[in-house]
Formats: structure tokens, C-alpha cells, sequence
């Protein structure tokens, strides 16, 4: 049994499969991708990585699995896909997801080749586990995928804390002891047992209070987007394709991105934390329905029309669009007199706490600091957007007279 | 100037008027009041005093007064005030409140009193400050008074982060760094300054989760409601008045109910933590609408007749209606797009944390273990009460065939 | 099972006998019995007790038992006196300790009846354990007595971490986690496996650094002192006998204290924080060696000398002599290369460590601050200190011309 | 002003001068320099960088200076060289200082022209600040150089602290509040105020405890070397000059390593951590003197001649000599009694603590798994080492016949 420290549990003890997977090249790559990707350019000290992440959420589940009365050969595999739910996370964690899932296709099918190959397939094996089955519990399927990933997953429970700890914002303080001591199996699914409706709820609560605080940060979401921007610069003006991409750690891509013509701009910008900033920050109702449906394409050609518009550099627009929010906690189970509910059945919070996500959901449009005007002027025009309130406060301020007619 | 080191704000500088208040017999008494009363019975680490929270809500004011850019004398004053915010709580701290407040009239004249008198007014004097005016900040009047008292008070502030450090609770873990520096007075008013809607809605979060977990957690309200009843027997069958049980300390107070006849059962059974458990446990809903406004011998009437009606001694049956779930921070102002908006008009989780409240408010009939069926029963029909889902769980589970009849 | 929520160890769960244990009277009492009795008056946020301790030891115990592979009834024997190892302890913990201990007799027999009697003994008995066999395991004796009371014992574990979190004071935290882990049994006796003399150390090293900065704070000891002293004058003047005194919580003591004339104005200075001063404060070198091995009688008849000589009464002088210093730790076996050494043959830091204790090991004489000087004076005087370096900087600062004279 | 949010100390607030330098590509470079270089593979959590350590740094020279009463311009200038402390670095922090200064000449040299050129150099001269002067306070030239690098240094104050809590190693746990607050000034050398002999051996001793189990683990130690024996052969086998390493970041020397031919092996098996092994692990006693001073030279000597003893690639052996072991802080000022002592003068602990150094001082020779006992046994003989205690338990432990027969 290996003993390691860890700054979140103190002592992870890891045996077994786990213990012999630790050594693989596989797990060894996520010690070089940073949990928070871009997030360290807002909060300094956010360097945690992908590694001690996995090692945190291998222990919750040694936890769970004690707790829920789980072992041998059943326990084994969810420790292993525990400790591998990661091993698929290309640099930069979820920066650049959706980038590469859109050039490589499924993630899932991704993750079975990489179980099934190279050493982490032959520690498996050696352990008698069959890769397949493994990366269905990475995927959340099955009666015991659940303690990986669904509403109640050790790996949000990890991440949650190691996040508050490392970033210093307090919110993420759940308390992950009591809720992985609670975990029971109701007709199958996993839930929370009586009593913990608040539990459940200071899970949800921990998340929605560091979404805006942390994870879609302004600054964050920006620096991400122009790491995106590059990184597309890079598949399409080299040799480097989105699998390759795929198995990078950062240090590979910013090696590249620094390296490369093309992407060399984008590289200094966010090595000198010389950022765009937001031309327009715009609450997404004001924004024409059908851009949040808009594939790739349609977004890459509303930032050409906006630079034609503002007569700028197509390299110096960014339309940032995120996802309609979703809220993954909100369907957490838990008994409630002796019956098994959906937290939102339940809780008064959930309703409330959605409406507060979409009322912070923004469409960003990000430029070079000399040129806010001119692509938020041209932005508003193209997007069709409602001009009050869409601009954001650092252009507004800096308005001359003209923009002030502009915006009247 | 003095350095103290605090669990909480690890060194505390204490300087001027406030270093000299602190030797005063009256602050010095805080050392012997617990912070959370009978909250100790659930969560054993919880023995902080309100002279450690005296010390840190001080601490918190310097830095907002700092931050505010408020100096010199009008300083002075707050510093006073949030130091001595506390200095009139009797022993138990809000345990006994309803009941002292009840027998001596107004809590702010009392304070006036205390402030003026003794040494604590003679420190007042000599440094040039009024009794009066530090009697007015405590209570939270005036422009600076919102400091200490009010809906962004540093009061709260601390007492959060406190008590979650204390009780090992994370849900208070707040960001009060953040929360003191952002206050800013906008039309003479306090509020936070823009940006800071998220930090208003955690302080919110903070304490709705704390307060079923901790401060309303069951096993506090029963010891908390068998003190309460242990010193009104106190007062009623000895020469200790309300005035001078609120100048006691939690040692007084408890030799004194150990040494009473009529108090020493009440007082084993806190001592020995062999408390009373709940015979009916019903969402306020469930109960006529007059109780909650019935005055205290309504209430005790109803005690009386469902000890009659079960046929056990009145002492042993409690009736425990707490009043109508408040919620101060729904107030807090907040800053937005430059106009100052109270927190409830800008953010849709006040209106959900307060369902949440009111969907938790639950009256407690409590007696001892072996009377709670009986007392259970005759409670349901003595107030009336709507049976399904009315008794708790523990009568529930214990329940004989009578009973189960009875409930069908 | 019990989960207790504790500050330090988040999470401690109870079972089986230490289940029962919990419930009983005696322990219950721990509860109102202050981690460091007086210290409090130095570090404000110091008011854990003995209760939360009592756990925290348990609480290690089990993970040390279940490291070294102990179960079932030899188990549950060390669990029970882990839980049961301070039930012995009398008001303010050490505090008065020798006071009591002076007039009882021997510390073990008092344990070995209150573990026998009692709803503690009924516990023990109902779980197939002789309280005498528990008597044992607290005293240290035997193989397994050593994890509860030895060099490497779980209560030491516990404490140093404790008392530096809620003190505040850092120097404390150990690695305990990997201390409990990594004991072991090498020929019956409890030791640290191979490759942890520096976890060994840093135990040494922990308490050597808490002694002067919590333990010792000459405040501490002042006030110390002044309880003690009121302590002998209740049981001389009252019918309160040391027995009875062993059976109080603080609560008790003070009240007691408080309305017993002879002790009332020393309950008033320890309200009020009016404590006494250091008018002497002498390297123990300087002092007749005589003194150190006086019986108590020796030092009252100093004290009554001193207080003649200095013309005050004699309840103003308190002559405060520790105990030599000691360092069980020294003696803590550790593994190195396959063999089992004591710590002191292996570190250099043992005996540096003890030189440093000795030079701070130092005399006290305290006395109210207004009779300094003559008390200082006289006991230099009446002691046969060598003067220079005796009177402490208090003294000095304020020293008149007179005095000034007489140190030249 | 700005607010950064840090895991240690919460909030720093930044300002003037070093607001300004924050936003420099010279600082910004420090992002990407993790901390304790190689040490992450021993603790995973332990990915911190230089640049929040500078901050670090920074926010604990502003508080230093706050206590020392030093305003205006002076501050400014001991703010920005506590900033830019460590903006010389080159790649993995310390872990290949030698090998830069060795081919650089004087490291002082560099930071005096990195701080007058670039955009560092731009930004003092805006704020009236000569680089020089700057340069010579990161040297720790004059009175206030003291603060930057010294023994009291607040450089020394933040590591320890920022170390502990991202290794999750207790050790380094110093009281810095306290620190910080009690520096002054005494005939122009800081020293650490009366009172505060305790303090100033408790930084001592979170050191010397932090470094055999963090900084000089004997994992962090062989993949050091191993990175140094990697770097060397780009120098040696590329056009990257010293100069040019020393400007890099940790992202652009992992890339280089894995893409020059001559330094793949070794980047594969740092990214793989797939490490040497200690074929011998000697007290540095046992070893000729000579050795500690010989040249880089004679160590490379010394290395082809174990391989070729052995039969081995040169490149799978590495001989690791640390320098004598120092301990700044020995000599840190203390006021003991109204005069200034140097620790060592006062505390016997220092003695103890060299003394422990000196013991765990080690020579290394590390290989590949397969061939540690081919090389061991071959260095033990070109080294001349007395055998007994030099070969370390992993060699021993698989001894075959022969080698036992050769340890006879």
C-alpha cells in the first residue's frame, strides 16, 4: 500500500489496481494539466492539476464504496474508473472539450480506446477488469457509474473543495465527509439517505456560487476563448489533428502554440496576461434565439461579419456563446420520509437557483483593448442586439460623445 | 496596542478606547457566555465565547471602518459600539432571551444602562465618548450604526465564519475579506458596492444553511426549551429576578438551577444530556394559525391541558412554537449597473430561501423518553393538529397497534 | 453508530461500548471541564474541553488499533480507555491538579473507582470489560497501554493539535495522521517505524515550542497560581474536601468560589482579569536547589516569610515553583535500520531541546500590582536570589530611585 | 488597487510601483515556474508557482514595513524588489541554479540587467525607482535589503508557509503574523523584537524539518539530478545557450527535453516518472572529503568511472553531491534582555539542528532499477566508500550471494 499527501485529504491511501495504475504514462500526464485551465490568470494560486484531482476523487470513493458496503472485484473497478475518469482530458481540462469533441467525434468511444490500449489496459488486465466495463463506469453507466458520475459523483464533491482550496474562494466548502457517508443504494439509484435534504442542497448551492466566482469568471471565460481561437489556428495551420491534440499535456500546447506562426500572437497575449476584454456582454435574452443553437460555423461567421463591420483584424473578434446552463444537482436524489425524491421536487432552491444561472448568462464579444468600441459598436449592429444594457461597463465608461449618441 | 491571537482572525490588533473597555469587569464577563448556548449538546466543539465574537466582530469593524475611509472619533465610536454590541446578553446568550426580554421590558434600554453605568462608562467618558450614542450604534441607529447592527453588520460577519470554525460545520465559511472591503454608503445607506451580487446572496446561503444544521438543529431547540423552562421555574420559585439573571454568567446560572429543588431535575437532565425527545414534530402550517401569535401563557395553557389529557406531570410536557421565520439579509443592499437595489429585488434566491424557512418552521412538543406516545397523542388533539405527518419519527417507528389504529 | 461532527478531526465515528460510554454522567461532565483551565485568559478563542478531547483521543486510538491490526474485545478495551482516559480529571483540568493529588493520595486508585462504580463501571460490565482492566490501559500499563499513555500515546496526539487550533497557536501541528499510521509493536513495545525520526522529532519539537508559548505563558501560570491558591482556601475554610473537589466542573468551582467569603476576592480578580504580577521571576539556577524539592508546607512558610518581610498581607504573595522539567517524548522508540532506538540516542534535538526547557524553567513570586516592588524586594531577599537577573522587566521598568540603588 | 485572492493569505491588495509590475511579461513569467520544481512528484499537490509566492512575498514586505513605521518612497522600493525577488529564476525554480550560475557567472549580475532592461526596467523608471538600488534589495544589500534576503527575510516566511499548505506537510506551519509584526530595526540590522527567542527558533525549526522531508526527499533529490544531467546535455547538444535556459519557463525546457534526441530518454522517464533509483546513499562522513569540494569536473570523472567499472552507459549513472549543509537562520538577530544576540549565541537549539543536518548530509548515486547493484557495488569501490551504511536498503535488500559475500 502506497501512502500519498495530499493538501485536500491529507493521507490517500491507494492499493491494489489503483496502486499499479498510478505508474501508468496515462495517469502520469494528467500531473501536466492544470485542473482549472485558464483560471490561473484570475486566481493566482488555481495551479492544481488533473493528477491530485483523480487521487482525491479515487479516495471519496474508497470512501462511498465502505460506506455502501461494496467490495472485492465490484469495488475494485470503481476505484480503478474512479482514478481513470480524467485520463481522456486533453490540455487544459475543459478549455478546449468542446473543441476537440467536435473534431474527434464521441468522447466516450475515446476513452474506451484509451483503456483498452497501452499500459493502463495491461494493469487491468493484469488485475483480471475489463477495460470495457471500466470506462462504462467512467461514463456514469450502471448502478455503480453513478458514484463516478451523476447527480451525487465523488468527482464533483472533489472538485468542488480542491477548487475552493486552491482558488481561495470559500464557497466551494461542502461538506464532502457527511455527504459520502450518506450515499445509499434505493431501488438501484443512488441517493442520499433521510435527513439530508440540505446536504443535498449545499451541494447545489456550493456549485452556483462558484460558477460565476470561479469557473465563468469574465477573465476566465476570455483567456479561454483566445486559447481556443489559437488552438483552431494551430489544427488548421499545422499537422498537429485534434486526436493528437487530444493526448497533449499544456506544456505540448503551449510549446506548440508559442512555436507556430500563426498562433504565436495568441501565445504572447495570454504568456504576458495581455488580454482581450469584453467589447459586449450581453444577458443572452437580448441575443436573437437562434445564436445558442448556432453550430461552429454560424459563430465563426457572425466574428468575420462584426470585423468586416468594425473594419478590425478577423483575429481581433471573439463571439463567446456558452452553453444554456444546466444543473446536473438538480435531480440528486434523496429520501424524504422514507420516500426517494428529485431534489427539485423537493427543494425550493433548485427553481431559484436555476433562475439566477440564467439570469447570469452572458454572450460575450471580446477584442483588443484599442478596438472595444469600434467591435462592440459593430457587434450590437450585427447580433441584433437590444443596445441597453449590452454593453459592458468598461466600454461604456471609457464612451466618448459619439458612442454616447450612439447608445441614446 | 495589544495583540491578540484569535482562532478566526489569527491576530487581532486592539488599540484606543477598545483596549481599555476590554478590562472592564462587564466585557470580561463575555469569557463565561457561551456563543451558542445548548448548541454545544450537538456539535462538542462548539464552547466559543462571546468574548472571542466581541473580539472578531471589533476586528471586522476596523477593517470596514478602514475601508470606508472612516476615522477619528466617529471611529472611535463604532469600534466602541461593536466591541461592547454584546455586553448585555444574559447567560446562555439568545437561549434565555424571549424570557428576560418578556420579565424586564426592553433590551435597548438596558443596554443604555449598561453602557452608562459602571466602568464600562467610565472608559466611555474618558475617552470622550457618550454612553448614549454607543448605546444608539449597538442598536443600529444611524448612518454608522448599520456597521454593527443592521443587514451587512460585521456582526453577522463574523459570527458566521465563527461558528462554522467552531461547530466544524462548513456552510458559514463565507468570504468576509471580500464582504467588508466591498461596503460602501450610498446615500448614507450601507450597501455593497457593483459586482458584489453573488457575495450578498452567499452571506444570504451562509446562514439559511447554517441555521437548520446548527442553530435550529433539534436537539439544540429541546435543551435550549428545557433551560428556558428550568429558569422560569428559577425565577418563579426563587429571589432571582429577570435583571439579575441577565447580569449572570452561564457558571451562575448553572450552580444556580443545580442547587434549587424545583430546578434540579431539569438540571441533571442538562447535565447528563439525558434530554426530553420530540412526541410531535409539525410544519407550523399544520397548526391553527392563533398559536403563533398566542402570548406565553397561551402557551403554557397548552401545555398544561395536554399533560392532563396524557395524564403526566405538567413539567414533562414542552411546547415549543418558534417565531415566524425572519430573514434580515433579504434587505442587504447591493449595488447594480449603478443603482442601489435591495438584495431581494435583484436576486431570485431570497424568495426561495425564504420558502425554504417556512417549509422547515416546525412547533416541538417535548417529554421524556417513555411518555412520548401518550404525550404525542394528546398533543395532536389538543392543538388540533392535522395528523398525517405530524408525529415524528421516533414515536412513529415505536408505535404500538393502538397507536397505528389511532394514526389511520 | 454515532457520527460526531468534530473541529479538528471533521468527522468521528462511535461505536459499541465507547457508544454506551458516552452517555454516562461521567463522561458528560467532561463537558464543563476546560482543555486548559486558565489558559484562556491568554488565548481567548482556548475553550475546548476535556469532552471534545476525550473524543479526538478515541478517535485516534481506533485508527491507530486498526493499523496495527487490534480488534475485537482487545480493541474495544482500548477504545473505552482511550474515551475514559481524563474521567478523572477534576475543575480546570491540570490546573489543580496537584493540589488534588496532594490531598487524595494517588491519582490511579481514584480512577480505578470511578471506572468501577457508577454507570461507567454498569457500561463496562453490560460489555463484558472489567473496569479494572480499563484502569490499567489508562495508567499506561501493559502492551496496549502504551497507544493511550506512553511516549507515543494518541492523547499527546490529540492535544498538540487541538490545543493549537483553537489557540490559535501553530507550532502544534503535527502530522499526526502519519504518526498514528505509522506506529508499531517491535517486542511488546508501542514504536515508529522505520524512516520517521523526523516524525518522532517533530512530536518533540511541537511540544517543546506549545510549552513556553501556551502551557507556560507566565499569564497562564499567574492565573493558575491565583485558582490554585483560592482553591486551598475553600477547602480549608469550607467543608468542600479534596474528594469532592475531584467530582466538580468548573462550574461548580467557581460558584463555589464565588460565594465563599475567604475566596471571594480571588473569584473577583479571575472574573475580572485584575490578576496578579510577576514581582520576581528567577532562572531556577539561581535559586537555592533546596526549594525545587520543597514539600508544599517549605513554600507557604517562603511565602508567609516574604509577605512579613514586605509588610503585606499574606494573601498577596504567591510563590509559584514548577516542576522540573520534563520530556517523555525523549524516550519515544523509533525503528532506524532494523533497530529499535530511544529518540535521545538518535537525535541530537532531545538534549538540546531539554537545555532549552532548562533555561526557561523559571520562579515565579506574584502579587498584586500595586506591591511590586516591596514583594519583589523582599523575596530576593528572603530566597537568597542573586540579584541581577531576578525581578522581571515589569519591576524593572517602573523601578524608582530607591530601587534602582538597591540593584546596584 | 488591485485584490488578489491567495490560498495563503487570503486577500493582498497591490499597489503603486508593484501594480504596474505585475502586468510585466518578466513577472508573468513566473506562472508558468513552478515553485519546488521536481519536489511534485514526491507531493502531488505541490504545483504552486513563483508567482504566487512573489506575491506572497510582497504582501508580507508591505505588512513588515507597515510594523517597521517605513512609508513613501523608500517602501516602494523594498515592494518592488520583494516582488521582483525571484524574477531571475530560470526553469524548475532552484532546481537548476548550479548548473545556470555555473555557466552564467554571477546570478547577481543577471537580476541587476534584467531589472534596467524590459519592460521591468520601463516601469521603475516611471516610478522614479533606479533599477540598481532595486537590484542590490534583492541582494540584500543595506538596511532594508534585510527584509527582502536575510535571515529574517520575508522571502523565507512566505515559502514555509506556502510549502506546508500545498504539500499538506505540516512542518512549515511558522506563526509569519507574528513575525512579520515583531521585525525592527536595532542599530540598523533587523532583528526580531524582545520576547521573541521562541519565535525565532520556530522558524528555525520549521525548516529544518521541512528539509529532509520536502525540499530534500530523496525522491525530489533523483529526479532533480536527473533533470540536471537531462538539461546539461541540451546545453551540451543544442544551440540553447545558459543564457537562453535562463530565460525560459518550465514549459519551454519540458519541450525542448522532449525534442532533442540526446535528452528524450531522460525527458520520458521524468514525464513518465519512471526515475533512478539510489544505488548508494552514504553519509557524506564516509566519503573522502575531497569530493565535497571537487569541481563539477571531477564529480563527471567520478560518474564515467563507476559506469565504466560497472559495464554500464554513462548516462545511467549520476553522482549526487549536496553542498555542506548551511543554516541561515543561525544567525538571525534576536533582542534577548534589551540586547541583540545572534540565535546561535542564545539558542541551543541551533547546534541541535546543524548537528541533524550534518547527520542526514548524503551522498547519492542513482541508476536505473535494473542496475543498482552493479553500479552501488562499483561506486562504493571508485568512490572508496567504507561499505558498511553505504549501500542503500533497495540495493540490500535484493542482494544476491555475491554481493552478500562481497559485503563479508
Amino acid at each position: 500500500m502506497k501512502v500519498i499527501k495530499d493538501s485536500v485529504h491529507d493521507h490517500i491511501q491507494i492499493d491494489g489496481v489503483a496502486r499499479d495504475l498510478l505508474d501508468t504514462p496515462e495517469l502520469q500526464r494528467l500531473r501536466r494539466i492544470n485542473q482549472l485551465g485558464t483560471v490561473s490568470l484570475v486566481y493566482p494560486s488555481a495551479n492544481h492539476t488533473r493528477f491530485e484531482h483523480s487521487l482525491g476523487v479515487y479516495h471519496l470513493a474508497c470512501e462511498a464504496l465502505e460506506g455502501l458496503g461494496v467490495e472485492g472485484k465490484r469495488a475494485d473497478r470503481v476505484e480503478a474508473a474512479a482514478l481513470l475518469h480524467d485520463v481522456g482530458h486533453g490540455p487544459f481540462s475543459h478549455n478546449l472539450e468542446a473543441l476537440t469533441h467536435r473534431r474527434t467525434g464521441r468522447y466516450h468511444d475515446d476513452v474506451h480506446d484509451l483503456l483498452a490500449d497501452g499500459e493502463v489496459g495491461a494493469v487491468l488486465r493484469d488485475h483480471d477488469l475489463e477495460p470495457e466495463t471500466i470506462a462504462d463506469l467512467v461514463a456514469g453507466e450502471g448502478r455503480f457509474g453513478q458514484i463516478v458520475s451523476g447527480e451525487l459523483d465523488v468527482d464533483r464533491m472533489d472538485y468542488l473543495v480542491r477548487d475552493a482550496h486552491h482558488t481561495g474562494v470559500p464557497y466551494g466548502t461542502i461538506d464532502h465527509g457527511r455527504l459520502v457517508r450518506e450515499l445509499t443504494f434505493v431501488d438501484g439509484e443512488l441517493a442520499l439517505a433521510e435527513g439530508n435534504v440540505q446536504s443535498a442542497e449545499s451541494l447545489l448551492v456550493a456549485r452556483a456560487l462558484m460558477n460565476p466566482t470561479v469557473y465563468s469568471h469574465s477573465v476566465a471565460r476570455i483567456s479561454k476563448a483566445m486559447l481556443r481561437r489559437a488552438t483552431e489556428r494551430l489544427l488548421e495551420s499545422t499537422d498537429v489533428d485534434a486526436h493528437t491534440l487530444q493526448r497533449m499535456d499544456d506544456a505540448d500546447l503551449i510549446a506548440r502554440l508559442r512555436s507556430t506562426e500563426e498562433t504565436t500572437e495568441f501565445s504572447r497575449r495570454l504568456d504576458h496576461r495581455d488580454l482581450f476584454k469584453r467589447a459586449v456582454w450581453a444577458e443572452i435574452d437580448d441575443v436573437p434565439g437562434g445564436i445558442i443553437e448556432s453550430d461552429h460555423e454560424t459563430i465563426r461567421e457572425f466574428e468575420r461579419e462584426i470585423a468586416t463591420d468594425a473594419g478590425v483584424d478577423p483575429e481581433c473578434v471573439i463571439l463567446d456563446v456558452p452553453r444554456r446552463p444546466s444543473m446536473t444537482e438538480s435531480t440528486s436524489r434523496v429520501v424524504v420520509n422514507g420516500d426517494v425524491r428529485r431534489l427539485e421536487q423537493q427543494s425550493p432552491l433548485v427553481g431559484a437557483l436555476r433562475a439566477a444561472q440564467y439570469s447570469q448568462w452572458r454572450l460575450g464579444v471580446y477584442s483588443p483593448p484599442g478596438m472595444l468600441e469600434a467591435v462592440g459598436r459593430s457587434a450590437v449592429s450585427v447580433l441584433g442586439l437590444d443596445i441597453d444594457g449590452a454593453l459592458v461597463s468598461e466600454v461604456r465608461d471609457g464612451l466618448d460623445a459619439t458612442l454616447d449618441q450612439f447608445l441614446e
